[in-house]
């Protein structure tokens, strides 16, 4: 039985006049941030800012890197090679790092954003090629990926420290991946069965598939959202209820080393 | 009496489907590589690719951060904040650290482009701000400035290594700065002439002003272009003239220690 | 005495995921809309419907061309040239026309954004190149301009009518131009003094200068602001006070003809 | 038997400093331009004096509205809704006529650039998005279709008048598709085979699929490239056989009536 876990959150998503998420109120929940890199979302000024209170606040630090695709906010599938998704990563991945090295730190993972994430769980050579430039960049970094993905096989190929991230709201097929959004019963309405879930994931590495059999999953991280305030209160709930029944919340290089 | 110069030249200013720069060319005969980092020119596939030809060829590598606009080249004055200034500088920095990196090499050095390097030159607050970011992201990179300007007093304030530059077809006024373009007399036609006020300002530290006046400068590296045949020419020019009067031709790291 | 004036806000300055003002508050007060073009803010989704909800209430639309500089909201000055001043304008101006045909409307004015405005303002080279490619795409469109600027003279130059726009909280020299927002006594806090001032401009056209002395200043449009509720609760105290005087609140092409 | 035809090149694909296509060789060879509108490739700058050359050469002007990646120079499938690939041609198309008005001329076709070309060539849905909103910012546009493609039968649909494209160098199936270039045979490398193969198309109507079996046509218009001297010579090389033949070179708006 484990007994620890990361919560991770997208933050840093603002970009110059425009103002996005309630970063103040959710990294007060989470261990680990996902920091726009100025493509899909972000900008140097908003980075350098998220960094520092990020820091601050004892979480892990991540790169987020999405899309060239800001008028889509990187949520847009585009058809790009293998190699201009390497390419992609190590420019956001290094301009974060030296944001951070400013500061006197280390960046501790890297999480893909929006349309790139979901390409990449499902096309392992995009992975692969992702995954090898990181480890060229940084060989310490850990990828933090869809669980049951190609992304964690081609983050373990490519040599890197994979972690697996779960869902707490979104139901899962029998053979690990994600329910579409498009089909019934794909979201977990119902927060307590919700959070039920997330400790059997934890605890266990067991969840109960929309097909009714229990299924072997890993949850390293719970992702998380910190867009709407009932959004952080799910949050504040869910880091709640895992501390009451004994979890830690903890930032990924403490879970995965 | 000084007998090595850095020559430095921008490269990897393509962008996506667009070419420009003879980089195949210009490579061949000078020592330093100025970089473009994705903002006012390069791309992330530019930028692997330029860093991978420019090692193999014993070129120091350089960050050539410029403005957030690649319409103008990054040739049109913003009104920035030197914070702005910094982060710009630390985001593009970052960025092609990580591609250095990926391939085993370090940045050498970091040159300003466009506007951004001629603000900068003018502008003590602004400099120092870029300057102490340069320095807080690793603190061994080489600053490359307009030699004599405030840039080179910031970099040096803020604990940099600090080269100083000079332009072979450029006259100078008596108190070190360059004549205007505006003006007639700033840009020196004559190759020969041009090149013996090269070997001057390496060799002894001085040229003469358009005043007529003997001054001092200082000449780490001498800027040149590659961004059609003639200025190859130009490039390769000065290059066997310097060897053939004795002067090495050598990267930054090499003269700035 | 005139008894009419028109009440502009920006509007359509959301861009993409990012949301950004009250629009659906601000237009029930306002009279005429300046729209975001896709450059310093706005997308063609925003346009689109930000044109639609502006006409079916009534609002006179306008465009309101900015900068190349998302990051920077438009606000930070470029060192560009009247011909590039031009062409930025016919591009904008004319993306928001197509959408405005495409609803069976015409657009009514231009009014420059942010640094654009400001820079045009005092740049009568500048304003009249963009003046006369306003006049060659539409010579019916209304230039909006700062009261008593270079662009009301190189407006009517080039053949546009050109309506001035005043500020309520804003203090006046005595030549006319805005007191500097970093002078002390430059924003009028008192919301009945600022009103009693858009009275005496509207009716009388004239106002008292931060000197003391009485100036005549033409007020067609009063520049008022949407972005958050204080903002917009003066706009609705303004129109209120104004109906009690007598003063029509109307859109700009039913004053100026 | 038909003996007329449009030969339509893109043109103004500049970008800033960036130049790309022999745009002043290729002109005086075909009749249509397809003109950058500053998402994929183009500027103002380049679009004004693309413009005005392509006029005072007799050119059909005409918009060619890409997706939103410079990066990519539009050629990479990016997953937008067909309200979205609606807006984003009704923006360039707009400010493509802004230009040509204020040259005193009008926008003769849209013809849709790369990826997003392809994308609604076999997507009826997209395509009668598109055709529906350049009908209504201006109904007497034409719609340039690849032939026998989705997007012919949407812009019939919406009302438009439309101009089916041809390759001189292609393949076709026995449906009229394009041979995919990923197959052998799929690219027409013998010169005068490809021209035989135009006039049949042309004249006839007629084309032999790559299957051997003769198939039904509409050759309005032939696309042609003018990236490289050599793809330059073939457009002139074309009409001359063309003309020889007794076929004239005319813009589409003399064709489609």
């Amino acid at each position: 039985m484990r007994n620890m876990v990361d919560l991770n959150s997208d933050l840093g998503e603002s970009f110059g006049s425009y103002k996005i998420g309630m970063d103040e109120e959710v990294l007060k929940y989470v261990s680990s941030a996902n920091i726009g890199c100025g493509w899909h979302a972000g900008d140097p000024m908003v980075m350098e800012k998220t960094i520092d209170i990020g820091a601050k606040n004892g979480l892990g630090i991540g790169a987020h890197p999405g899309f060239p695709d800001l008028l889509g906010f990187g949520r847009r599938k585009m058809d790009i090679t293998p190699e201009e998704g390497r390419n992609y990563v190590i420019y956001q991945l290094g301009a974060l790092q030296a944001f951070a090295r400013a500061k006197g730190i280390e960046v501790q993972h890297v999480k893909l954003h929006g349309a790139f994430y979901n390409m990449a769980a499902i096309d392992y050579k995009l992975s692969l090629e992702i995954a090898k430039g990181i480890y060229q960049v940084d060989k310490d970094i850990i990828l933090l990926a869809l669980a049951g993905s190609q992304m964690v096989k081609a983050g373990k190929e490519a040599g890197l420290k994979v972690a697996e991230e779960v869902f707490a709201d979104r139901a899962y097929n029998s053979n690990g991946t994600l329910v579409s959004r498009k089909l019934p019963g794909s979201v977990i309405h119902d927060k307590d069965s919700a959070i039920e879930r997330v400790k059997s994931m934890v605890k266990y590495g067991k969840v109960k598939a929309i097909t009714g059999e229990e299924i072997d999953i890993k949850a390293d991280s719970i992702c998380v959202h910190g867009d709407n305030p009932e959004a952080v209160d799910f949050v504040k709930l869910i880091r709640e209820r895992l501390e009451e029944d004994g979890i830690q919340i903890k930032p990924l290089k403490e879970i995965i080393k």
